[in-house]
Order: structure tokens, then sequence, then C-alpha cells
């Protein structure tokens, strides 16, 4: 959050809030569970989308998403290519999504037959923790690429989160990223988090994510 | 920037702005250039200063950097490791650097002996590009592994930059990155930007982004 006056910063928390819990009505009434998915820029967010479409068709249940990004498509595009009823949702200068932005997505989308929603945010360790969006749980994704200290040094972000996914597993030993570094600051900042290692990008992990997901 | 008032908007900036044109007598008057890095978190930013203090070292060159987190040392603690004068900038529940911030970074440095600062801003490639903080140059940091199309996702941050530092070129066949998309990219919001490609971990491409530095 910006440099901004204290009761307007409360302001703009308490109106966020009450939509975001109106979404979570609109949710609710349509039988379709939703999850934020946080992260920083390139985490594997649209990757982890790609990856458990398919897994949760397995196991009988419809997907649909929302792609957050300030600018552009590449998302939506890849996203629509999964064959499941995907939103585009630009910020334009925000770096992060926030209920409003969430209630106009569900505005256009049909979720009769859905059963999942997952809301990829803009790439972003900090703003988008406090913008409610009206999910049941939240999501973060981060990837050894960004470096074993990127925990530590994003304190509100993994107490705000319910599950932890590390990516690019596959990748650590390249970038010199001590893998259980990043496991140990996770349990300093949120010992509850359930932590789940991946490679998005050949989908392992994914089986298990689903089932913490779902859990 | 978050959903606040345009009035309030056009202060916030207008007062940082004014800040920032202090700061950068500050660095003129103690004959210094300063450099902003940007870039997504886990791009390259404190490799990059690490890379480049021996290489400017070698041209007779002291330098002393600016490292900007949301919480914590640990890019403070590896740029002390470099053995160049520091100072650690928390930006606590802010997604950016300011003015405000830098100016009090230069109130704790003894600039005397200083021919270059390196301000290393928080990572995010949204909101650092409306706070200018004195610099004479902007330098973006991106890297293979956020994916190749982190430079289309984020038009404002390439239209305001001046140098870009493409860097893990080393991972980008192990992460399904297209180098030469991400240069088209670039040159279509900004046909004027110097453009290298890099291997901070190991050092490949530092003379090359030296000499465009000082250029
Ligand atoms: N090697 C490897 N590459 C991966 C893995 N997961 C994702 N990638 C690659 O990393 C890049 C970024 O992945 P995305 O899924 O687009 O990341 P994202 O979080 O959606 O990115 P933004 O939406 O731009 O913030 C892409 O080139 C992926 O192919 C992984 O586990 N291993
Ligand atoms: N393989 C490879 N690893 C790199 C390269 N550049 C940086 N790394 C690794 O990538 C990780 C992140 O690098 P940093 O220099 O900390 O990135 P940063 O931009 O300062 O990160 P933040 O300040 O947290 O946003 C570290 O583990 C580095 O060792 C590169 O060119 N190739
Ligand atoms: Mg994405
Ligand atoms: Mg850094
Ligand atoms: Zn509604
Ligand atoms: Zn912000």
């Amino acid at each position: 959050m910006h440099h901004v006056d204290v009761h307007m910063e409360a302001e703009i928390y308490g109106a966020n809030n009450r939509l975001a819990e109106h979404n979570a009505e609109h949710f609710k009434a349509h039988g379709v569970r939703a999850f934020d998915l946080l992260g920083a820029i390139g985490s594997g967010k649209t990757s982890f989308i790609e990856q458990i479409v398919p897994e949760l068709k397995k196991r009988n249940l419809n997907t649909a998403a929302i792609a957050g990004d300030v600018y552009g498509d590449d998302d939506f595009q890849r996203i629509v290519k999964t064959g499941i009823p995907a939103f585009n949702a630009n910020t334009g200068k925000e770096c992060h999504l926030d209920a409003h932005l969430v209630h106009h997505a569900l505005d256009h989308m049909n979720l009769d037959d859905i059963d999942v929603v997952f809301i990829e945010n803009v790439g972003n360790m900090v703003c988008p923790t406090d913008f409610k969006l009206g999910a049941e749980k939240r999501i973060v994704v981060i990837s050894t690429t960004e470096g074993d200290d990127v925990v530590n040094k994003h304190p509100m972000m993994f107490r705000d989160c319910q599950i932890a996914v590390i990516n690019k597993v596959d990748l650590a030993e390249a970038v010199g990223c001590n893998v259980e570094r990043m496991i140990t600051d996770i349990k300093r900042y949120n010992p509850e988090m359930v932590i789940i290692k991946t490679n998005l990008r050949k989908g392992e992990g994914v089986a298990e994510v689903a089932d913490a997901v779902l859990a």
C-alpha cells in the first residue's frame, strides 16, 4: 500500500472487504470453491492452472479461472487453451487484483457447471495480501529461481496464505537455492502452512497440490 | 498505485518528485552518479551489484549501494560482503522505494569518496515506475525464468528505463523462454533501450553492463 492517509486506507480496505464477502456469497450460491493464486512474477501461477485443470478433471471437477495481469492477455490465452472458461482481468496501473475486479469477472462468467475457480493475481508479493477477493483459501506459489531469501523478505504473504507451493525445484541447484531454508522460513512465519515442492513445467507434485487444495 | 483519489495521487507524486530532485542535487554536489536498479523479485538485482562492484573497481571507481527490501537485511548483508558502503532501506508495507526513503539513506551515507551509487528497489514491476528517486538512469533487470511474456505485461517499466539487462540466459532453455521475444517486446515499447544479456551468477556480460551504465 502506498503512502496514503490512515483513514483513507481503512476506507479502501473496508470497501474491499465488503465486496470480497459479496464475492464469497456469489461463489457459495453457485456451489463453487474459489482459490487465490498469489506469488512473484513468473513463479508458476499460470503453469499451476495449466497442470491442475486436467488433474481436477480426472476427479470429475470442472475448473474456471480469472487471469489477473497488469496488461495484455498472455496468461488468459494460455488458460483458454486448457479448454476451461476464463476471464481476463487487466489492472492497468494497479499492482494487485481487488474484489471489485473479481466481481466484474463473475458478472461475465457462467459458474453453473463449475466446481472450482482459481483467481490468478498479479505477480507481486506485497500488495495482494491486503486485498481479499472472496476465495476460501489463498495459495502462494514461489520458485527457487527467486532466491532462497524470498520467504524471509515477505512475512505478510506467508502469514496470509494457507498453502505454499515451492516451484521450479529442478532449478534449485542452478541458482544456488537452499530449499530447506525456504521451508524453515515458511514454518517460522506460519507453522500451519501446507508446503508442497513442485516442478510445474513437468507436472511433478500436482496430485499432491490438488489434494491440499481440495482438503 | 492503489485506488486513491486523483487529487491525492497527484499530491503524492508531486511531493515525491520534488524530493527526488533534491536527491539528484545531493548526488551532484558529491560528484556521484546514481542509478536505479528495478526488476521482478529474484531477477538478479543484488547479483548485479555483487558483480559490478569489482568491475568498477578495476576502472578506479568506488561504489556504494542502497538495498531496498520490504523486510529483512538479506540483500544488505550480501552487499556489505563486497566491501562497499551500504544502507538497508526497509519499506515495511510498501511495494516500492520512494524519494523520502532514499533521502533518509543519504543522510546516513558518506558519499565523499564515492563515484557511483546503485539504488536497488523492491522486487516489483509496477509501482516503482511511479516513484522517481533522483537517479540519472533507470536500469531494469529481468530474467529468463520469469517467462518470455514478462516484458509484454509491463509496458510502463520498459518505457521508464534506459537499460534492460536480460539475466539468467543460462536458464532460458530450462524454462522454455524465448529471449528473442523479450527483445522484440522491449524494442516495441522503447526503441532506444540498451539491451544486454547476462549470467550474473557467473559474471558474464558485466563489462558490457558497466560500459552501458557509465556511457
Ligand atoms: N524449469 C521449470 N520451469 C518452470 C516451472 N514452472 C514454470 N516454469 C516456467 O517458468 C516461466 C513462468 O511460468 P508461469 O507459469 O508463466 O509463471 P506465472 O507465475 O504465471 O507468471 P506471471 O503471471 O507473469 O507472474 C514459464 O516459462 C514456465 O514454463 C518449473 O517447475 N520448472
Ligand atoms: N543460474 C543463474 N542464477 C542466477 C543468475 N543471476 C542470479 N542468479 C541467482 O538467482 C537468485 C536471485 O538473485 P538475486 O541477485 O538475489 O536477485 P534480486 O533481484 O536481488 O532479488 P530480490 O532482491 O529478492 O528481488 C540467487 O539465488 C542468485 O544466485 C544467473 O544469471 N544465472
Ligand atoms: Mg501467470
Ligand atoms: Mg536483491
Ligand atoms: Zn454480485
Ligand atoms: Zn503497489
